[in-house]
């Protein structure tokens, strides 16, 4: 029996690409993934050769995967410049050792990293919101608060792009979610670029879109790369969970349908995308919203009603 | 133990309704989703008190059930006709049980029942085409020509309105087959009505789009409708089976997610419907068509060229 063959060196191959009928060495698949990144980034027109970006790190596989990849694409970019920022959440138990995974391989690639916390930005936790509130599952208040840390920290540094580790597997799931539980939206401001015609939010990129999560995974396995295992405590995302599984059973027997369902989902957000949001001004921050208060606001009124009301009890 | 009481009556309940959180007896149930077929008929407008509906019936639980309630329905409205359509595609072994089953339904309701089929509006079967075309699925090609026999015969009985028994599954299914398989485009040519705003087409309209399948299935049990029960032999939908087996997973967790993905599904058709398709008369047929040629004479064409190569063979 001859071992299977790498259909680009014709080495001993270690991976079998079921979506595009090739299989794969440890090197050639490593490198077929940085070039992904590449085509992707090329594709959209994600960055300037001038650019100075801000990559959101996690700690995660996905965006420690970004990083490393970002920082070997840069070479060919000399006047760019990368910037690693790591938004400390406030979660217990959780949130130091990503930290430190971001930091220990920002430091490794020599790229700089910064830390902005919930509690200097917002001055209370992710912790003690999700303690108090309750209405919504805490990666909703999360998300909300994430973003504006984001937005917050690109613009403290000077830089004109924020880079996250979207991969593909989140776009399809979030697209699918967006349809089988409301919200469609939604699609059309979730695309691999999101930039504001009106240049009131820094330009939001996602290079790892085209990535199937496994397979970033396999990079970071293959890379090297320590990426945090252990999920946040307040993971608790039970339709998130099925809509995975559910792509994933679909994509073991019908190879390529998370590629096409995320055409279609790019395709929705085109279709729906020309609908302009008409933005004011949030009357107690002043950022861009499209009511009275922005979300961010919202929830940390509430938080102080509620801590008010915990106080006088 | 007492028994579980129906929600509305107060008898013996016989079954759950999990997305409504309410449990029915068999006569509050049978009510339930004719009132259910009324609302939203009213809700979409579906009918004027004179139509001459031609229901689309053949043979299958979905289509018997719709002749029934629509029959209970039109005794509101003495002055609207209803005439039962049944296309007979041409299938060996198939059709014939299915014609007979919609006949004598028509017959015991008292309905008058046409029977049109490929061979005499098209000169050819079902079977004879998909002997010769195998580059789509059967369905494909029948659900083109379908399509098309149904408008024929609607115009020839000089019936304003076609109707069919297509079901809030059937409805979820397409919707995600449409993005994870590719035809986002077609969201907006799938709603509970279709009207053609410059009349070239009789307008459409699914009564049933509101009903999950098994209650529809239910329904046709507890009021003794004899449906055709083997699938037919051209059937070979492999991602619509996995797509409806994941369906119904998700509904069994999180009861009425169909219902919230049917309507995310009238959303996104009503964002995308907006954009108007000019159409041109096909060169053959004379019928309209986005292209120089009709998808049915695309077909037809096709068939005569492989007709004539087996010929000459």
């Amino acid at each position: 029996m001859r071992a299977v063959q790498c259909s680009f060196c014709g080495t001993a191959a270690f991976y079998r690409r079921e979506y595009e009928g090739v299989s794969l060495c440890q090197k050639c698949f490593k490198r077929s993934i940085e070039d992904k990144v590449r085509v992707t980034i090329s594709e959209h027109k994600m960055f300037g050769p001038r650019d100075h970006i801000a990559v959101a790190v996690s700690g995660g596989k996905d965006s420690l995967s970004l990083l490393s990849i970002l920082s070997k694409l840069k070479t060919k970019f000399p006047l760019s410049k990368l910037t690693a920022i790591t938004i400390d959440e406030g979660i217990q138990g959780y949130g130091d050792e990503a930290i430190s995974l971001a930091k220990a391989m920002a430091e490794s690639l020599n790229i700089e990293h910064r830390i902005f916390s919930f509690r200097e930005l917002f001055q209370v936790t992710l912790d003690e919101i999700v303690k108090r509130q309750t209405k919504l599952a805490p990666c909703s208040y999360c998300g909300v608060l994430r973003r504006r840390a984001l937005e917050k920290a690109a613009r403290t540094i000077g830089a004109g792009k924020i880079a996250s580790g979207h991969n593909l597997d989140d776009e399809v799931q979030t697209a699918l979610l967006n349809i089988l539980h409301g919200g469609v939206e939604r699609l059309a401001r979730t695309g691999p670029v999101l930039v504001d015609p009106e240049q009131r939010f820094i330009p939001r990129v996602k290079p790892l879109c085209g990535l199937y999560e496994r397979e970033i995974a396999l990079y970071g396995y293959l890379t090297g790369i320590e990426f945090q295992r252990i999920p946040c405590p307040h993971r608790n995302r039970a339709l998130r969970n099925d809509v995975r599984d559910v792509l994933n059973a679909l994509e073991e027997k019908h190879p390529g349908l998370k590629h096409t369902a995320y055409s279609s989902k790019l395709k929705l957000g085109d279709l729906l995308g020309d609908r302009k949001i008409r933005l004011n001004s949030c009357k107690i921050c002043g950022e861009w919203t499209g009511r009275d208060l922005c979300e961010v606001c919202k929830i940390l009124v509430q938080n102080q009603k509620l801590e008010c009301l915990t106080r006088e009890a």
